[in-house]
């Protein structure tokens, strides 16, 4: 079953009003953000990760969540497969770190066992306070679209941690994202809508447009890229495009009115029309869409070892 | 690493005040109890049970954790992992029927790939609305312990499902438990000190008594069996211990003042005092305990075919 199809089914479930249709990232209940994101071993981390790095990712994501709602992280519940001790040992320092990193501390979780060989499979839950809630179906025609920070990092992070040749920076991209919290902060009582960025710019920025009917266009040549991934993979066109559609950025992504200047720092990479759907532009010429928009949650190749 | 170290490491990290230091089933956070349990493929459930079981279980087991505090359900989050779509479909369906039987909605979740021939991990998150929270610490000397309905039913419907002959009641207390909310609401006012028994009635009297920082006795005579139970497996003092020692029952386990009377359906089965550790007797007599209290996650045989 695709996820599409889950999802359409799940809607069809009984759902809580805070859950906004299972539209969105995250749910809201009595002033809290909630939002929960698995990881799986093989699929969105590789075996031979730090443990301490999966930790670090497994709570940033989820914090990127709350982040893209403007909401101060209350605490985190883990659910956690117990295996070798010198990983869950691992697993707890980078732990350790990323809560006492991003203050949000643990509220509660759950530990089991997995059989000999199973992928290990880590989930957590996110609770955050918030005071605005930008959903991502409130973008208009006319607002521009901007992304804060770089896009591409991780990217490029992942093809370094599979082996590829490149710097330290980029693979701590991958494998440290920082969630966008004081930035979510700051933006969310003014923008239209917000998302974070997970599954690659061009496809998030697409579903950020479906989700408010609306077409969107983004200037590829405006898709802020950093000095390192400049460095290593060149800034021509399909550099952007590798750029704009691998996964992992946690960066946020948001419609504003279009005279409005963020206060945080932020690139305007487009805008919003009536109609349906992502445009690429680049130089102000119309350019073809990439074959894959962004991360389709495929297997990675290497298995366990 | 086993459960009990990683949790005490878990309490070296930053936690929240309403984590009640780890050491309850449920988190407390704005007025609203939160749970999160997780169920693996071959450990807690096996790979030839109903999907529609399966989602019930994953529903029911967290939902039981909630009654525990006199808490109403408000919503769920599901953490699942893709896979064949009829097992997702009967899936579906399960989660259908008892979010709907416990008014307990979809909030949202997350959708995950597994590596193939991975066994399946289904987390779910369950939050709760409570104006009472009994703590498991609050027992007293002299208390008297109570537990709803009947114990063991569901230890011999694993046997069931694992191929041993039996009826179909025992199968479903197995695979269909029931979450004790209505009872957990009319309890939570009165009693001091409350939890679910998931583990096995001896090992979670015990975790109880260890928590109030006192000693429990429980007349191994008094457990209250089913009928249907007590056909098949008899009631001496060997089928009273397995039944006493088998997991994933979901009744309620109480403390109360020795003089009063609980409002709902429940059996008087022990005392605290003073002091530490589980003592069992039978008709007054001291007798040993068992080798094993409780379920403590064992890995099942069965492989995911």
């Amino acid at each position: 079953m695709t996820e599409a199809d889950f999802l359409a089914a799940l809607r069809t479930l009984p759902l809580h009003p805070g859950a906004k249709g299972l539209a969105d990232d995250s749910a809201l209940l009595a002033g809290l953000t909630i939002t929960t994101d698995t990881i799986v071993e093989g699929v969105h981390f590789l075996p031979a990760d730090p443990p301490q790095d999966v930790a670090w990712k497994l709570v940033a994501v989820n914090l990127s969540d709350l982040a893209a709602k403007g909401a101060v992280p209350e605490g985190v519940l883990l659910n956690y497969p117990l295996s070798d001790p010198a990983w869950d040992r691992a697993f707890l320092a980078g732990l350790r770190e990323v809560l006492t990193a991003f203050d949000a501390p643990l509220l509660g979780g759950d530990t089991v066992s997995l059989p000999a060989g199973a992928p290990r499979v880590i989930a957590l839950t996110a609770l955050g306070r918030s005071t605005n809630d930008p959903a991502r179906t409130g973008a208009r025609a006319g607002d521009a679209l901007w992304v804060t920070g770089t896009i591409g990092d991780a990217g490029a992070g992942l093809r370094i941690a599979r082996g590829e040749d490149g710097p330290a920076e980029l693979l701590a991209a991958y494998r440290r994202p920082t969630p966008r919290l004081a930035e979510g902060r700051a933006l969310a009582p003014h923008v239209h809508a917000m998302m974070d960025v997970s599954d690659g710019l061009l496809l998030d920025a697409s579903r950020l447009a479906a989700a408010s009917g609306l077409a969107v266009t983004i200037d590829l040549a405006a898709v802020p890229l950093s000095d390192a991934l400049s460095a290593l993979a060149g800034d021509d066109r399909a550099a952007r495009m590798a750029a704009a559609s691998a996964g992992d950025d946690y960066e946020l992504l948001f419609a504003a009115p279009a005279g409005w200047t963020p206060p945080v720092a932020a690139t305007r990479i487009g805008a919003f029309a009536s109609g349906a759907g992502l445009s690429l532009t680049q130089a102000g010429t119309p350019i073809p869409l990439p074959a894959t928009l962004g991360f389709q949650h495929q297997v990675l190749p290497s298995p366990r070892p």
